[in-house]
């Protein structure tokens, strides 16, 4: 099954700073970088006001880019509870903003990610960019980080979906059987 | 300072079940319910779809009742982390439901709403269900508890508004002084 031409935006959610990135699969496992970038609201601001800007950011770069499908990274209680929740509140909004048209999200856990790239689920934070800049073939590495964690959450979606393609037909068989 | 006719829509969040009620102010500290209801959405569903809906029935209980403001329940890390993280996603979704529309949202924490309508910070939910019945000249006690805690949440901020009115004009005299 092949999957070239799928088109990924990678999240990695945060109401502060929010990466976010779109690339292409390619043949096999090339995948082409298309776009990325981080989307920043205020600590200053209101939540209610952050929460829109970051919407309607969010709703721009699907609605410029057309992703066929949103991989983003699957949030976990560690560090300040407030910041945890704010990044929860960002989430539902992205999500929302993915739903609103019709675009699949799929999340991803930071080791499934960190093991998609790098075959090791606790690479830190310099192999994982090292192995982001190699296989999209970038002449420097992507930064911040919260941009190079956005690419390698779309590049892990490319990657494992052929194989969750894979398994959809398998279960869709097994129950018309 | 009168806040007469002021129209407070109370939300106790939730993605399974969300409280959601419309009170008036009346002269003094007289209080008319003006509707309650929950708003459900199936543990079954996706999480998008699940905020789609919670999202759009927010928006239509905004849209007809036309509130000059939002109370809401903070939430708290407290119980099953997955719970915690789904009511986040809902908060998120709602309060950008109000930004959308420019109304304003307030929040109080579950002892603040408490004190304000039983004097108590800890009191129980049946306490909590006999004061909102008697204040707001119910006939019997609203069901099921979500939309009671909703109730609960525009009648505290009715009490409240006054206050945060009567601070803000200070705080601006004293600015511009």
């Amino acid at each position: 099954m092949s999957l070239e031409g799928l088109r990924v935006m990678g999240i990695d959610p945060g109401l502060t700073r929010c990466g976010l990135s779109v690339v292409q699969a390619g043949r096999g496992r090339q995948i082409i970088p298309v776009a990325v970038g981080v989307v920043r609201t205020p600590s200053t601001a209101e939540l209610a006001e952050r929460l829109l800007r970051l919407s309607r950011a969010v709703g721009e770069w699907i609605d410029d880019y057309e992703p066929d499908v949103i991989a983003m990274e699957r949030i976990f209680e560690r560090g300040n509870v407030s910041t945890v929740m704010h990044t929860a509140h960002a989430v539902g909004v992205m999500v929302l903003a993915a739903a609103e048209r019709g675009i699949p999200v799929h999340m991803y856990t930071p080791s499934e990610v960190k093991k998609a790239i790098s075959g090791n689920g606790r690479a830190d934070k310099k192999q994982m960019t090292v192995m982001i800049t190699r296989i999209l073939g970038l002449s420097e590495a992507p930064k911040p980080a919260d941009a190079a964690d956005a690419l390698a959450i779309a590049v892990c979606h490319c990657w494992r979906a052929p194989l969750i393609a894979r398994t959809n037909q398998l279960t869709m068989k097994a129950a018309n059987q």
